[in-house]
């Protein structure tokens, strides 16, 4: 059967103070009162049953997942106890979903971008689980068709078309983030997607292949699925590393037992990974200001204020350009956008100075 | 007898959103968590009995002062119903001390500054009684001793020396604001002051040139004098007009019956009537910052952050210069130190889009 599983895990320091240590990034109502969780949920809605949609996410965010995806069963909530990086979201749920269906085919679908159009992505996400389903040995990426030299994704180099499919294609090579140059070439060449990290496999396929490339991990996830009660004394034992690096690169060099096949993801995406990013997906007024909650913005232009401080307060901005101002009920932020690339590094200051009340 | 009537009323629009209709400027404890009321009463206090010392304020900031000056005798705070200009300010007290003791020499001062030195001040205060005190139709001024070719303030064209005295002399003209070049002749000159808007003066004698000058004022003071009772009704109808324009500057040209002594006041004065003047009295950190309340400011610097918004709330500011940030526990103002002259403007807007609650 078909499982999506949704990978929310994360803290996004970029959006502090809306983003904390207990609420992170995708479970946060940023954009139409709705989160990126949300979003990421009815993106999939309707593709397989609500029974085999499942969440992976940190374990202190149960409460909040359930609030926001009542129709998801508790038991297909996984809480990681800490951390442990992207391999161990696709290696603990392959592994638990195996050992109840061993024919299980899994979507790993990531909640940290805003996709648009949802139909695209629904169409890609069945394109792939086709893929996954006729052919034996075979780990299925997303390539999003590139709009600019981006520096900040990694790449894939595709090779010759999967026959009897839409847009399936060979994978040649993972590129890490790439110089501008690099990118520029790549985006000339037309034949570099970006490296969507999502995932479609049969879990039995991902866990041969973790087998034999991360044993340690393979072993832990096992026997995880197989005594869930360990959790909290297990999970911590797991390597901390990436599934890219882990298993697809090797895997795309000829190690492990499968190839790798891409399908295209014709969508744009959106990161939301810091407010400049957030502004641009809110409505503007006539001076290009992004407002949420009762605000004056007088000679105010291009600023964004999201003043969540209380039904009350009222944020008033004069004379301001290019501005970022958030409040909630115990912080008000001020900074100007070309700043919000330091926000972890103020939120560092702040530890640091008053202690984590606030981070 | 000796008297001091401190004048504190006006609003303070520039100091909003700590300033309000309802907590003026002379009213905030805005350095050193005390209010430019206390300074202006602790100035003047021992240089007569607490019992000669008057607030002449709005009625509704009875409680306020009461508050902040406990040694002041509840029938000693004059509470004007509404606002009615300078000369009120000083014909009212007039009045009423008059009534009470026909020898009363009173000295009429402000609270809209931060002074320096303060003994200079009360030397300056000393003299003037005693000029007021000696010559029998004396209305005395003050004149500051510019330091610059403050084009905001009136000035003083000061004459002959007064014999027996350490600074006063005669007064030959009062001047409005001047333009630059005026007011640069003025400072190079040596022969003008600039005009304080405080004063001394027998009541009688002040009295006697409202009489002349302005009748349907003295009636109504000396009226209000007599029949206290009849303050709400009486006090409305006073016509708004400053006593500069309706007494000094007729009685300099010989109109009325007295003439004007100036006294120097060798002092430095702060008018604190916005932001970026208080962040000049406020101590700075290493990076010229002036902070008071929970505050992290993270690569910023020269901006004054007065957070007020409540014991636990944290202002996190993050590469902001020249920035102005206030909180209280209603509003938020974030504007550019060079857009602090805008604030009235903004607060008119805000009156506008969400009413007078917060103005």
């Amino acid at each position: 059967m078909r499982y999506v599983v949704i990978m929310a895990g994360g803290s996004g320091t970029r959006l502090w103070p809306l983003s904390r240590q207990g609420m992170p990034k995708q479970l946060l109502e940023l954009v139409g009162g709705t989160s990126l969780l949300r979003m990421a949920y009815e993106r999939v809605a309707g593709l397989v049953p609500a029974g085999q949609i499942l969440v992976c996410t940190g374990a202190g965010y149960a409460d909040v997942v359930a609030e926001q995806l009542p129709e998801l069963p508790p038991e297909n909530l996984l809480g990681e106890p800490v951390g442990r990086d992207s391999l161990n979201a696709v290696a603990w749920p392959a592994a638990v979903l195996a050992a109840k269906d061993p024919d299980a085919v899994v979507a790993q679908v990531s909640a940290d971008q805003i996709i648009e159009p949802v139909d695209a992505f629904r169409a890609a996400l069945v394109e792939a689980f086709e893929v996954a389903e006729t052919s034996e040995e075979v780990l299925v990426t997303f390539g999003v068709l590139p709009t600019s030299p981006h520096t900040g994704y990694g790449y894939l180099h595709r090779g010759e078309p999967v026959p009897g499919h839409n847009s399936a294609c060979a994978v040649l090579e993972f590129k890490e983030k790439p110089d501008r140059a690099t990118a520029e070439e790549y985006l000339a060449g037309g034949d570099h997607w970006w490296n969507s990290g999502m995932f479609v496999w049969r879990a039995a396929v991902l866990l041969r292949q973790l087998e034999e490339l991360v044993p340690e991990s393979y072993e832990i996830v096992t026997e995880l699925a197989a005594a869930p009660a360990k959790l909290a004394g297990l999970y911590p034992k797991l390597p901390k590393i990436s599934v890219d690096y882990a298993i697809m690169e090797p895997v795309s060099q000829g190690r492990g037992t499968a190839h790798i096949v891409a399908v295209a993801l014709p969508i744009r995406w959106y990161d939301v990974g810091g407010f400049p990013a957030l502004a641009e997906h809110l409505a503007t007024d006539d001076a290009g200001n992004a407002i949420e909650g009762r605000t004056v913005a007088h000679q105010t232009a291009n600023s964004l204020v999201i003043n969540r401080a209380g039904a009350d307060h009222l944020v008033a901005t004069l004379g301001c350009e290019d501005m970022i101002i958030v409040t909630t009920p115990d912080v008000t932020l001020v900074c100007p956008m070309a700043a919000a690339e330091q926000i972890k590094s103020l939120v560092g200051e702040v530890t640091e100075r008053v202690g984590t009340a606030y981070s």
